[in-house]
C-alpha cells in the first residue's frame, strides 16, 4: 500500500541521560509513611530516575551527545533537532530551540513534535519521510519529561509510577547495498480523542491561564488520569490496531525479533505480552527498574535493546504504545 | 539540491476563524488612560481578534471545518491533523488531541508540530514530505493562538500588538498532469538559539512549575520579549537567509508574484519591504488589522491572499518570517 510503503531509516547511535538520583520506591513508601514494599507492590516498579535540579534541556543535551558520540558523528553533523516530548520546558519557546542551545548549535533548524507519550515513534515517522525525500541527512530526535514536577505529592499511584529521564537517537537514510537495508517498513497511528481528558494536566496553558483559576494553581498544573477510561479504549482498540500494522508491514508475529513497548504501566506492560501473543522474553521490559518515563519510555526500551545486543542489525522490531490523547501508535522496524 | 527538491503541495482550502469580538486600539487607548490614537500610533495596528471565552480548540476547529468547506470536503476526508500552534492550549495532551475532539473526528491520527510563530510553515514543509511519500493523502494542518491570554494587562506594547485568532489549511500531493502543478519549491530553516530566551513565557512547563516558583505565578506565565535583541538576530541573518532560500528554490526575487510574510510587527514588515527589495504592493500586509496572530499570522495572511485573489493559481509566493528560537523560515509556494 503506497500509504505504509516502507522508507529506509537507519538508527545511527542512541543515547539515554544518568539520572542524577536513582529514586527507590522504598524511598517513597518511606515519605508516605507506608509499610516498606507498598509502592513496589501497587505499581511493578521498584526504582525510578529524578531530576531535582536539570531542566528537561539540559537532560536532553546530556542524552543527545551520548547518542552522537555512539554514531560517532559531532554536533555539526546534524542537520535537524527535533524533540518529541510530552511536557513543555516553558510555555516558550519550544523544547528544541532551548535543546539546541544548550548543545551550542548555530544555524540548525530546530522544532518540536508532540503526540504524548508517543511522541518519539511519531518523530520516526516524520523522519522517515524526511529522510526519504533528501530534505534532511541526519537528524537528532530527542525525548525528554521531568514527570516528577507535575505529580500530586501525596498520590502514591503516580508518584510510584513515573520516573524522569531523557533519550535520543541519531537517524539517516543512507543505507548501503544490503539486501534488506535498515528500515522503517510500517507506521501506524490513531487518535480516539473521545478519551482526550482521561489523561491531562489541565493547567499550564491558554485555556486555564493563572488570570482565570481561583485558588491553588498548582492543582491544575497536577497530571490526572482516569486509568479505567484510558484502558477501555486501548483495550478495544488494541490487537485491531497491531494487526492492521503488521499488515501494512507486510510482517506476520512470527517475524517480530522484539516487541519494545512504551512502558505505561504494569496492566498495560502484561497486556503487551498478552494481548500481542508474544512471550515475556521477546518483550523488552525496563518498566521495574525505570518506571514510565512518558515521551522518554519507549527510546530508552529501544537504547537497551540495542545496547545489549537483544536488537541486532537486520532484526525486525515492533514498537507499540498508546498515549494520551488518546492515541495508538506503533511502527515496525528493520534494524 | 536534493536536500531541497520541489514537492508537489497542493492547498484545497483555507479557513479563518471569526473572532468573538474586534477590540479596536481606540478602547485600548480607553483602558490604559491614553489619549486616542496613541496605541495605534505606537504599535501600528488598529484593531485585533480578541476571544474572551472560547478556547484554542474551539476556535480552531472553526478554521479547520471553514478550510474543509473551501475544499469541498467532509471530515472523513482527511487522513491526519496536524496543529501547530506556538502554545499550549493546556499542558497536556497535545493540541491536536484536542481539535481532533472539538471536530468530532475519530481514529484520524492528530499530532502537534510547534516551532512558535513559524508552525504552519514548519508544518507545510513536513507535510510535503509526508504527501510526496504517500504517507498521507489529505492533512488538515491547522494554526491557533490565544496571546490575549499571556499578556501583562498594563504593558502598552504587547497589549497593542497581538490578536487572538484560527487559520487552517487542508493539504494534498494530488496533482493533475499540469506543466507546472502546485509544488512547495523549497523550504528552509534556521535556529539561532542564542537568542532563544529574548521571547519567551518562562513558566507553564517543567523548568518553573507553581511548586517551584515563589510569588505572583502569572507572572511567569506572561510574554515578555526582547525587541532589539530579536531584531539584532533578525537583521543579521535575513539578507542572506531569504537569498538562499531563493537559489534552493531555483527561483529570483523578479519571479515571486507575492511575499506572505509573518506579521510580527511594525518593524519587522517593514523590514520585509525594504530588506527583501519588493514594493510594498506585492507583500501580503494585514498587520493594521489583525495584530500579530503568533502562529495563525502567516496563514491567515495567506487565506486573504488567496481568497482575495491576491495569489491565483500558478503564481509563486514567497512566505518569511521569524518566530521565538530564534528561528528563521522560509518557503517558496507555486500554487
Amino acid at each position: 500500500m503506497p500509504s505504509n510503503r516502507s522508507r529506509p531509516l537507519r538508527i545511527l547511535g542512541t543515547g539515554l541521560s544518568t539520572p542524577a538520583q536513582w529514586l527507590p520506591s522504598t524511598a517513597l513508601d518511606a515519605r508516605l509513611g507506608l509499610a516498606p514494599g507498598t509502592v513496589e507492590a501497587r505499581t511493578g516498579v521498584a526504582r525510578r530516575g529524578i531530576e531535582p535540579d536539570r531542566n528537561a534541556a539540559e537532560v536532553a543535551a546530556e542524552a543527545a551527545l551520548t547518542a552522537l558520540q555512539a554514531a560517532g558523528l559531532a554536533r555539526d553533523d546534524i542537520d535537524a533537532v527535533i524533540c518529541a516530548n510530552a511536557s513543555l520546558d516553558q510555555a516558550m519557546p519550544c523544547n528544541a530551540a532551548l535543546v539546541h542551545r544548550a548543545l551550542g548549535l548555530s544555524r540548525v533548524p530546530a522544532f518540536d513534535v508532540n503526540a504524548s507519550c508517543l511522541g518519539f515513534l511519531m518523530g520516526l515517522d516524520l523522519v522517515a519521510s524526511l529522510l526519504a525525500d533528501g530534505r534532511y541527512r541526519r537528524v537528532l530526535l530527542t525525548s525528554c519529561d521531568l514527570a516528577s514536577r507535575a505529580l500530586d505529592p501525596n498520590d502514591i499511584d503516580s508518584l510510584g509510577l513515573f520516573g524522569d529521564g531523557a533519550a535520543a537517537a541519531v537517524l539517516t537514510a543512507d543505507t548501503s547495498q544490503q539486501a534488506a537495508p535498515p528500515a522503517l517498513l510500517a507506521a501506524r497511528f490513531e487518535t480516539w480523542s473521545e478519551a482526550a481528558h482521561a489523561c491531562e494536566i489541565p493547567g499550564g496553558g491558554s485555556r486555564l491561564p493563572p488570570s482565570r483559576h481561583d485558588g491553588d494553581y498548582a492543582e491544575v498544573c497536577t497530571f490526572r488520569m482516569d486509568g479505567k477510561r484510558l484502558y477501555r479504549v486501548a483495550a478495544e482498540q488494541f490487537d485491531r490496531f497491531v494487526g492492521a500494522l503488521l499488515d501494512e508491514a507486510g510482517v506476520d508475529l512470527a517475524a517480530i525479533d522484539r516487541v519494545v513497548p512504551h512502558q505505561a504501566s504494569l496492566l498495560g506492560m502484561q497486556h503487551v505480552f498478552k494481548r500481542i501473543g508474544v512471550s515475556r522474553d521477546r518483550v523488552e521490559d525496563i518498566f521495574a527498574s525505570h518506571g514510565n518515563q512518558v515521551s522518554a519510555s519507549l527510546p530508552t526500551a529501544l537504547h537497551h535493546a540495542l545496547a545489549s545486543g537483544r536488537l541486532r542489525p537486520g532484526d525486525t522490531a515492533l514498537l507499540v504504545g498508546t498515549a494520551a490523547g488518546v492515541t495508538l501508535g506503533g511502527a515496525v522496524l528493520r534494524l
